[in-house]
């Protein structure tokens, strides 16, 4: 058993013994990721990037353990394997982003 | 090394490649993801539960990729270990929501 | 004074009146925005189409009422007028979505 | 008439002639606000408060008007009268930042 697959499993063990399963279709899932990103993003509302640079470790744990945690719950709901996935998206980028094109600024690919 | 690891290095790979680490602040990492997620969540828009179900999967394989590579490389700026944070949170969730309080019902903690 | 020239005089007054102006940069309102929104979509989270409707109304109104605030704030910053933008956008989107091909359908305008 | 009451006018005439109420749902309308807010939001992306200054005007009117035009429809949905909601919003927080302890500080009001 890899690692996603005991977290997914852990996850899953506390989503079942609640009996939520029944809430978790994939529209909430994906709408409960954007905003726990939301409140991830208000840890740094009107702050610089500096000021941003400082703000309480354990409170940007809290977010993002959040929204990996329902982006686990949606990969589980669609079998996905989340190594797979990310290879996958990095050999695409691979493509879309050439070394040559896009080093050093962060131009979209469409602009490059 | 475990599977986190695999992954964190492989985008590491991938952006300092491009020397893309001086755009990736927290700040704007999390904006990021927030943008992937709304993306995610486009896939859903006007639809029905039913009917965002019947969405083609490969699209959602390539927004929660999206989200799950910032996210990581978030948690790699940090040297968060995802698997820690994510036990974490399941713990004191455990403890926010408890069985008997929560089964069944899609209630906020604060409301329960 | 047209509708809108009042209120945004009521919301630079709030926020001259705190010496607010420093924070408004173009970014951070439009981070406001989206995170306002998201508390508005929380409203609405693990809820059905039908649920979602029966939500209590005063909070709708306060979510929405800052969504608006930050927009005209936003707008204000760039001297935008807001019926002439609003009025354009009209204009565009009935061109990008013809009567004839858009009715009845939620497709977006490239899938039409 | 006033001048909300003729956007929304001309933003009921535009959705009707579609057949689009049916897709109108809160649920769904406060989804594309936060879906248009990340369009908004994208313009920013890897940007300094600086560089995002300099982002081209016509792209942010773009976004916005999208955003508005949400709004003003999810408030036409709920007989909302946005003068009205968004007068009692200022009023509400002017009791929550009073002017002498949020002088000057981006805080929010419960860390005052």
């Amino acid at each position: 058993m890899n690692d996603f697959d005991e977290l997914i499993r852990e996850l899953v063990k506390f989503r079942d013994a609640r009996n939520w399963e029944q809430f978790h279709n994939s529209r909430d899932l994906a709408l409960a990721i954007s905003i726990e990103a939301a409140e991830l993003n208000e840890l740094f509302l009107w702050k610089s990037v500096e000021e941003s640079e400082a703000v309480d470790k354990s409170k940007i744990k809290e977010e993002l353990a959040d929204i990996l945690a329902f982006s686990l719950l949606l990969a589980q709901k669609h079998d996905f394997d989340i190594k797979e996935i990310l290879l996958e998206k990095i050999h695409k980028n691979n493509q879309k982003y050439p070394v040559e094109k896009s080093k050093g600024t962060a131009k979209k690919y469409n602009e490059l």
